[in-house]
C-alpha cells in the first residue's frame, strides 16, 4: 500500500486525497488548522472546503508537518500557492528524501515569476526527476461527487509520473502520463486569468459565441506564451490545456468565473471580493504571469486586458471591443 | 458594393445573409419555397428559421436559382450537406464563371465521404482557389442578436479568402483567414458527433469535468483525423476546432448537443426524432465519417461509440465506461 502525505486541506487538496485512498493508498492529510484535522479524524469531513465529502476512513490527518511527513513516499502540495515558498521553508525537511513531488497549485510566485515546481525545486530542494504537476478538468465538487473526469500527470521523470498516475487512478478518475511540465503548468495558471475574462463576457450578456471566440484566443494566447517558455504546443490542446479551461470556463462552480460574472455584471472589484469574501486566483496572480510574458516578449492581449481590469479600474467592456476591432488578420498571427 | 448570393434559407443562411449585408453587401437569398422568399421580400422575416431577426431591407429573395446568381462575384452554398450534389447538379449553372464560392455546410457525403470542398469542386467545376469553407463558433441565433463571435475563413486561394473575410466583417462578426480547408472541414463536421456523445454524457448527469474530459479527447481524435487526411494541427486549436466545439458542447442551441442530450436520459432514437421534429447533422453523418476515418486508419473511439448508439441500438452509458476504463496511458497516444 502506497503512503501518501496531502500538505493542505482547501478543496481540492481534499478532493485528492479521497482518491488517493479510493486509488488504495494509505492517506495522511496536513491542515494548518488543528480543527480541521480533528474533524477529518473524527467527522470525515472537511466542513469548510468541501462539506458534501465523505472521506474514506483510511484517510488520517494531523496539524504537525513533521508527523504527517513521515514515511510518505509521495508528498502532495496544496497550499495556496503564494504561501507555497513560506511553508517549504517552514516544514520542508519533513518531505523525505526519495519521495515523489506532486503539485496540485496553479499558479505564478508573485515577484519572482517562478512556477510551483520551481519553488519547489528551490526552496525544498528536490530533484525534478521527483517533482509530479497535476492538473486537468477538476472541479473539486465534481469529483467528490465520483463523476468521471481525466487528468495529466506531468514529469521529467518517467518513474515519477508512472508512480503518481497508478496511485491515483480510480474507475472515476483518469490520469494520463505527459512529460511537459512546463505546458502543463503554464496552462493551469493562465485560464484562471482566460476564465476571469470569460466571466466577464458572460456577466455582460455574452452568450456562447462569445464566450468560446474568447476561450480560444485564450487558449491561443496561453499556447504562444508557454512555446515561449520551452513548453510543448500539443499540451494545450490536452486535457491540461483545453480541458481544465473548458471545464474553468463552463462551470459555475468555477470561482474565476463566478468572480469575473460580477465584474462584467457592473460590480467593482472591492464589491466582488466583498460579496464572495474571498479573492479568486486569476485576479492574485495576472500580475505574475503578465510579468512573466512580458520578460520572454509574450503577446497575452487577454491577460494584459483584465490586468488592466482588475488592477487599474479600466471598464470590463473595454476587454470585449479591444478582442472585436482589431485588424483582419490571419488565424495564426 | 460586393454583390452576393445566398443559396438556402436555413438559420445559419438567413444569419449569414445579415452578416454580409450589415457588412455592406447587396444579398440576394436563394429559397426552395417560393413563400420563403417572399416573406423575406415583404416582411424582411424568415419565420420557420430565425423568426427574431429582422433582415436588413437590402436582404432581397427569390424562388429561382438562375435569378438569384446572375452578377453574383461570391456565391455563398447553405443547403441541407446531403442535398449538395443534387442542388449542384440542378442549377450549378448558375454559378457565374468567375465567382468565389462559400461553404457554410458542415458535413460529410453519404456514400463518397467527401468533404463538401470537395462535392463543390466536382459536381459545381469549381476551381479550389475560388471555394472558402467558412466556419466557428457561429450559432445563429446568437449571431441574429448580434453577439461578438470570430470565426474562420478558409481557403487554399489568398485572394478569394481574403475577398470573404473583407465582405462578411462587421463589428460583431470578425473573420480570421486560414489556408487549411481540410481541418477547416473536418473540425465543422467532427464537432456535431462529439457533441452528440458530451450530450448524452449530459443527459446521464455528469458535469463540467466529464462534458470537458470527453470534449478534450474528442478535439484529440478530431485531430488525428484531420492530420492524417492532410490537415494542419494548429488548425484544431483555433476557431473551427476548440472554438466551434466549445460552443457547440456548450449550448442548449445546439440541436446536437440537446438531441445527445434526449438520448443520455434514456430516450430511443425514434423517441428523440419524434419529439424534436428532426434529425441532427451529428446522427445524420457520422457513419460517413467513421467511414472516412476507417479508409485513412484513423483511430475514433468517440465517433464510433456515437455511432454504435446511434445506428445500432448500443446504451450511451457504454460509451462513457469505454472512455474511463482503458488502460492507464501517456496524453498522446
Amino acid at each position: 500500500m502506497t503512503s501518501v502525505t496531502v500538505y493542505g486541506s482547501g478543496s481540492w487538496g481534499t478532493a485528492y486525497a479521497a482518491i488517493l485512498a479510493d486509488a488504495g493508498c494509505s492517506v495522511t492529510m496536513w491542515s494548518r488548522r488543528a480543527e480541521v484535522a480533528r474533524a477529518i479524524n473524527e467527522e470525515h469531513i472537511n466542513s469548510a472546503y468541501l462539506p458534501e465529502l465523505v472521506l474514506p476512513q483510511r484517510v488520517r490527518a494531523t496539524d504537525d508537518p513533521h508527523e504527517a511527513g513521515a514515511g510518505a513516499e509521495i508528498v502532495v502540495l496544496a497550499v495556496p500557492s503564494q504561501t507555497l515558498r513560506d511553508n517549504l521553508v517552514v516544514w520542508g525537511d519533513a518531505i523525505e528524501g526519495e519521495a515523489v513531488v506532486v503539485s496540485l497549485m496553479k499558479g505564478i510566485e508573485l515577484g519572482t515569476t517562478k512556477r510551483m515546481s520551481q519553488v519547489i525545486e528551490e526552496a525544498g530542494s528536490v530533484d525534478p526527476q521527483r517533482i509530479v504537476v497535476v492538473s486537468g478538468p477538476n472541479l473539486a465538487p465534481e469529483i467528490a461527487a465520483k463523476q468521471p473526469a481525466a487528468a495529466v500527470v506531468a514529469s521529467v521523470g518517467k518513474n515519477a509520473r508512472a508512480k503518481v498516475a497508478e496511485a491515483s487512478a480510480t474507475p472515476y478518475f483518469r490520469p494520463y502520463t505527459n512529460g511537459d511540465v512546463i505546458g502543463t503548468e503554464i496552462g493551469g495558471a493562465v485560464k484562471n486569468v482566460i476564465a476571469l475574462a470569460v466571466g466577464m463576457a458572460k456577466g455582460m450578456g455574452m452568450g456562447d459565441n462569445s464566450m468560446a471566440s474568447l476561450l480560444t484566443r485564450g487558449l491561443a494566447e496561453t499556447a504562444r506564451f508557454g512555446v515561449r517558455l520551452g513548453a510543448d504546443p500539443q499540451t494545450f490542446l490536452g486535457l491540461a490545456g483545453v480541458g481544465d479551461m473548458v471545464a474553468t470556463c463552463a462551470s459555475p462552480l468555477s470561482r474565476n468565473n463566478s468572480f469575473g460574472f460580477k465584474l462584467g455584471q457592473g460590480m467593482t472589484l472591492a464589491e466582488v471580493v466583498a460579496d464572495t469574501k474571498q479573492t479568486a486566483e486569476g485576479v492574485k496572480s495576472c500580475e505574475s504571469i503578465l510579468a512573466l510574458a512580458r520578460s520572454v516578449g509574450a503577446d497575452v492581449p487577454i491577460v494584459e486586458a483584465v490586468e488592466a481590469v482588475v488592477h487599474e479600474g479600466r471598464d470590463p467592456k473595454d476587454l470585449v471591443s479591444l478582442l472585436m476591432t482589431r485588424a483582419l488578420k490571419h488565424e495564426r498571427s
